[in-house]
């Protein structure tokens, strides 16, 4: 003691900057070190994750659902409406939202918005009174689009008429869903429901779903990996950019719709509206990521999580070994750009199923593959390429079928670890859309948020009492 | 020189490498600066540079020079046949062919293979040996594209029945000209001229080049800058990598091109050719490069290079101040990937007009856009990111308009200054496909190559005359 304080000191200070400024007033060198207990500093969390970290049990179950997710092989394989694609829908009046479970009362304003669109659609109702009245009656069921295997992009409406992507995962079998993209504007997505939105739904039903069953099967199937990969290698993160994903699906559905011997009119228009919204491949994103994370769920034991999702108020996710169970947590803000004319008081809560690519590798956390996203979201590419380095610490591998050409080529992060992601305090990063508060005004802006980090500790503590007990769930 | 020799000696040693390991071997520290004499060590040649640097003549000239390069705006306005484009064809028998002037008996394989296979489709001649006759009695002329504001890749062959895009400067109303890409395989352009090769002529002439004449008549005109732009934040460069750039053209043309009433079956044929090729946008990257170039010729004592241009044996420049002036020496070696079974013994020398792109600022000189590239052309990122550097040092200064995101949004190098090349020993990179010698076999590989110095230095010789004298070329 006494030749340590004899020799000039060099202090390192963990934790609270506050003691680090006092040495520093005082004339004492120090490096003060960023740092958090882990687990929210929550103690019984902390023994908990403790429990996890390195278990057997844990590590083995991560090692199958990682190994499920990287062999998952998504195609595009038909289009059909959601009442043939999801039968419960054909059997009830049912809607389906983005996000974790949440009541009809407790909704946002788009989200409600765009549910009176889509009864307004299919029909059921004439204005937004009646919509409430038959939800909170029971006419109508609203449940979550993860609960039927399927996603959708802000709003995520899904009704019975809608027509939808059907993904398969070849090596399982299983399947995806995910409705169409309507561009941008006044749109479903965003709470919008006058006129022009529901006669584009009906053109989309009646038209466009049509044409692109006739071209997907013309196709055969259309393996989604290798196109997302290849976008990756054109600036898409596959998320808020898919202009590269966009130009690639249009060169091989098109030829194929060409095929069809569909009315030349039609076949104009369905081309028309493709080629006019570069986020028209984010939905087919999504469900091939839906189609990974599924194949990963559900290993017994497992802190994989395999499903990151918003609905406007809260953010919730799951992991694989704890079931059908949400964790959830009010939504972290988004820091972004607006669009002009709007700021941080007009932006609704962090919105939408599309953290799903984020789940499975893309999106935020394959940024570097995207420097130029950055005009949309903010900041510098150096932070699009430090996103993605620093997901590399919270998950539990590479993903070689998807490699990041400004890391040289290094594989995207992939299969986020809850427990890393409690023990270390990095939360993952989200590429994201801003829909304003209100119904029907649409996108405001866009910008990176996280997850929230309460999720994670209360699955942790979740997934450590099962683990306690060895009995999977 | 006590003192200094007093002291432990740190020393630098300039040039010859074998200076500073004499000095390493008995122990002395020394570092090593790489440095070549200006102008490959030609004393007069080092003169007339000196005369050149900050010369006031040229410095005025080469603002005027970059102005107007950068002011261009390349727009597709019409596709039509060779001989209509261009009058010259339409009065005698004309073949166009890539780089500087050269003899028939001088030039390398796969372009006498493609003037031969050119011939055959127009019907001039039945086989080589006519074709040799012809040319030899001076009843068939050939000519540098450059000579006639066209460009083409590889052999660069023109004849009158193709057709070509056509390019006009919205900024001077001038018009710049390039052929169709034929795609990969048995191709014209890498000598090949059987007959697979004079079909697919056939048709490009009868089928393709009317629908697209129609779709780009029926678009009005499509400005080529903003695509080329968004190619580079995509991950092209759009000189060996032009898949974003060729999506974002189908984008454009394919919607005008099906509100044109064309037959189903020609449709189908054209959609199909168009997307089965990533390398479809690299003509019109070419041609849209030359109008940029164009602009810039011609102003007296101006040092901006204004063609870079291969003919299979030698590399040419022109300089902006020095007229129609070829600069010529032997290409340098492409270092590159080839495809498998082939090697540096099967390859032709650099060949081709495509180094326009890098005239213009874009290919190996945005390399920096295009991480990707570096799986066709060898190296890693960093090289391609470090290339794009490299050439800030050789330019009159960056376009504003072509931003690389991997470096931050800088604007690409652009405006080559003939001086700063020989003064600084730093020589143009070329990113390039690799020709089989053999006339026919078709590409082998790709890599990236160097613009050969002595061509600069004669150039700056023959400009500092010009400059001496005062009297515009």
């Amino acid at each position: 003691m006494n030749t340590l304080f004899n020799q000039p000191l060099k202090v390192v200070n963990v934790g609270l900057q506050s003691f680090a400024s006092n040495i520093q007033k005082v004339g004492g060198e120090v490096i003060a070190l960023s740092w958090q207990p882990p687990a929210l500093g929550n103690i019984d969390a902390g023994h908990d994750l403790a429990s996890l970290l390195h278990h057997p049990l844990v590590e083995h179950a991560n090692q199958i659902a990682m190994a499920r997710y990287l062999s998952a092989q998504p195609a595009l394989v038909d289009v059909m409406p959601a009442s043939e694609a999801i039968p419960e829908m054909a059997h009830r009046k049912l809607i389906l939202h983005s996000g974790p479970p949440i009541r009809w009362e407790n909704m946002c304003g788009p989200v409600k918005g765009a549910i009176v669109g889509a009864m307004l659609f299919e029909g059921w109702a004439s204005g937004h009174e009646e919509v409430e009245g038959q939800i909170l009656a029971g006419e109508v069921a609203l449940e979550p689009c993860h609960h039927h295997h399927a996603v959708g992009p802000m709003a995520g409406i899904i009704s019975p008429s809608m027509p939808l992507w059907v993904i398969e995962n070849k090596t399982n079998g299983q399947r995806a869903f995910s409705n169409f993209n309507e561009g941008l504007g006044k749109v479903l997505r965003f709470g919008a429901n006058n006129e022009e939105v529901l006669e584009r739904l009906c053109w989309m039903r009646d038209e466009l779903g049509p044409a692109l069953k006739a071209a997907v099967r013309h196709l055969g199937e259309l393996e989604l990996k290798p196109l997302i990969a290849q976008a990756l290698h054109m600036g898409d993160e596959v998320h808020n950019r898919n202009a590269a994903a966009t130009g690639l699906l249009i060169k091989r559905l098109l030829p194929a719709l060409l095929a069809c011997n569909l009315p030349g009119t039609s076949v104009q228009k369905v081309v028309a509206f493709i080629t006019s919204n570069d986020h028209f491949f984010l939905n087919l994103s999504m469900a091939a990521c839906k189609a990974m994370m599924d194949a990963a769920a559900g290993v017994p034991f497992s802190s994989m999580v395999t499903v990151m999702a918003r609905n406007g108020v809260n953010f919730g996710i799951r992991l694989s070994g704890t079931g059908e169970q949400w964790f959830q947590a009010p939504a972290n803000a988004v820091k972004g750009l607006f669009f002009p004319g709007y700021g941080v008081d007009d932006a609704a809560a962090d919105l939408g199923d599309s953290a799903i690519t984020e789940t499975a590798g893309v999106g935020g956390f394959a940024m570097a593959s995207s420097p130029a996203i950055v005009k949309f979201v903010g900041g510098t590419p150096a932070d699009a390429t430090n996103n993605s380095r620093r997901m590399q610490s919270i998950t539990l591998g590479g993903n070689p079928a998807f490699t990041l050409p400004a890391l040289n080529f290094a594989p995207t992060a992939a299969g986020i670890d809850a427990r890393k992601v409690a023990d270390r305090g990095i939360l993952p990063v989200i590429n994201t859309g801003i829909a304003h508060k209100q119904a029907g005004i649409g996108q405001i802006g866009a910008g990176i948020t996280t997850a929230p980090m309460p999720c994670f500790v209360e699955a942790i503590s979740t997934l450590a009492q099962i683990v306690a007990k060895g009995e999977p769930q």
